[in-house]
């Protein structure tokens, strides 16, 4: 991965040469403060490595993948507030080292930051590139209102928590992807195998993070182990359940949080539904790889989106 | 103004046929909300009467005139949180019918919505457009952080005031009539003069707005007397006092809201603050109309525009 690691570092100067600036400083300091948490970039390195896999020079894609950063930190910074997180990545979130009011501009003013970038864009395809992202930046925001209102909903289906993870987080790694496909002047059937595996491997990893959170080596997640359970968060798990006829409302209302993760697991465990969600997860993971290999077999060089997946898969398990 | 009023109604047809649908129904509801509350439709009718006098069909600036008023009605929604308003045109705000998570979520949806009509367009000068809009959509964000700035600022100066109200009010009808002779094919000079004419109008009408409310008759505004006062606003009229050396802070300390109502209007009136305020807005108000002359002697058909510009401007006083 040495040459996607060169790149990376190349995309990081790049974003640090780019952040935005201007007055009043309130505005600007939360969204250099949120782009410079760092993370692990998974966003413009998938636009990036794809563009590269489809046959041009990857810092051609370094525009669009920063304006993709932009619209995933922006989407962070708002379902921050929303969610009432304190922490993001080690660090406090926005709207509590400043306020949320502040939190709510500085994200709009992503969005509009975001927007300027795509439209600057000069290539023969921008337009598809532009009505790919409008509609996967309207799907973000119905996947986030579909998880927000299953909190009052005693009802949700496995299918439509499946739509929801969709929506929320899959969708863009397939306009990440997708869209540096457009960028190599990739043809339309091309553009829908990267849009596919891009998209399957986004349900993938969402699904072994439900996995992780409540099966995983807290050791090697660096998370709590349980900490879905504990905030009474209907994932995969709880949703199987429910529909296997358990009275998962009766386990979750258990108050000592500590017997409730350990009631909760245990129940999961006993009824091999671990097993079932790292088999569905192993699904979507197939699925992505074979959407690979065809792209590979049409020629396509995906060695470096390959690599790019095993790492995001196969972290600590 | 029948001419006007036609467009008018075909216009909220158009925009009632629009109207954003789609899954879940939190999130477009109070979209569909907002854009429903009314309203005078300003910034849209601006736009078209802009086409119009400009030598084109005021259809073909429907949808443009549409995507700004998605873009104006996105930020009062935000705007609403972020000053915890209660009362939006004499219904609920969105997020006090709904919650702040839901509405923050329709505001990201509504800017996405407005992006989306606005990539839409089919049109030789569509760039210019988007150009214009992105600088505009930066410094609407930027004037609302000023104004948030201010509450917590003892030494805002009048001419950071004024440029607060022109990035948060005055530069998006600016951008209105400026599209909209755009749509029309102006040249630079054209389109530059239809910029000045509708920011200084808006500029002119900011300034009347915190005239009336200190000076207006409530029977004619519709709103209680002195609320700028009563909620400790920074505006012209408190600044002015400030500058000339009054201690405001003082006088606004006072706990009974009728009598800091009372005390500071006698105040700005003994020091004909009001009258100064009414000859600045004549000021901004006589170059807007300086620029609306200018186009008529260029040949522009700019009636249709005087008569709006008169009916905001004229209200109530």
């Amino acid at each position: 991965m040495d040459s996607a690691k060169f790149l990376a570092g190349q995309f990081e100067k790049y974003l640090q040469e780019n952040l935005p600036e201007g007055k009043p400083d309130n505005l600007y300091a939360p969204i250099r403060y949120i782009l410079n948490l760092g993370g692990k970039r998974t966003r413009p390195l998938l636009c990036i490595l794809s563009t590269e896999a489809a046959g041009a020079q990857p810092e051609e894609a370094f525009q669009l993948a920063y304006a993709l950063e932009v619209f995933h930190n922006f989407s962070l910074v708002h379902d921050d507030i929303m969610d009432q997180a304190t922490m993001r990545r080690g660090q406090s979130t926005v709207h509590m080292k400043w306020n949320s009011p502040t939190a709510i501009l500085a994200g709009d003013n992503m969005l509009v930051y975001c927007y300027s970038l795509l439209m600057d864009l000069r290539h023969p395809k921008k337009q598809e590139i532009l009505d790919l992202f409008n509609r996967v930046a309207r799907e973000v925001c119905e996947g986030q209102q579909m998880d927000m209102d299953f909190a009052s909903n005693d009802n949700v289906k496995i299918s439509e928590y499946m739509e929801m993870i969709r929506l929320k987080t899959a969708v863009l790694l397939g306009c990440c992807s997708a869209g540096g496909a457009l960028l190599a002047n990739s043809d339309k059937e091309r553009t829908a195998l990267y849009y596919q595996f891009a998209e399957n491997l986004g349900i993938a990893f969402q699904l072994m993070d439900d996995y992780l959170d409540t099966f995983g080596d807290s050791k090697k997640t660096g998370k709590k182990q349980g900490g879905d359970i504990a905030e009474g968060k209907k994932t995969w798990l709880y949703l199987r359940a429910q529909e296997s006829g358990l009275n998962m409302k009766q386990i979750y209302s258990e108050e000592n949080v500590e017997t409730r993760i350990q009631n909760a697991t245990e129940l999961y465990a006993k009824y091999h539904l671990d097993k079932e969600l790292l088999k569905l997860a192993r699904e979507y993971h197939d699925t992505s790889l074979q959407c690979l290999e065809e792209l590979r077999n049409l020629g396509e060089n995906t060695e470096s989106l390959k690599i790019l997946m095993d790492s995001l898969i196969s972290r600590s398990h």
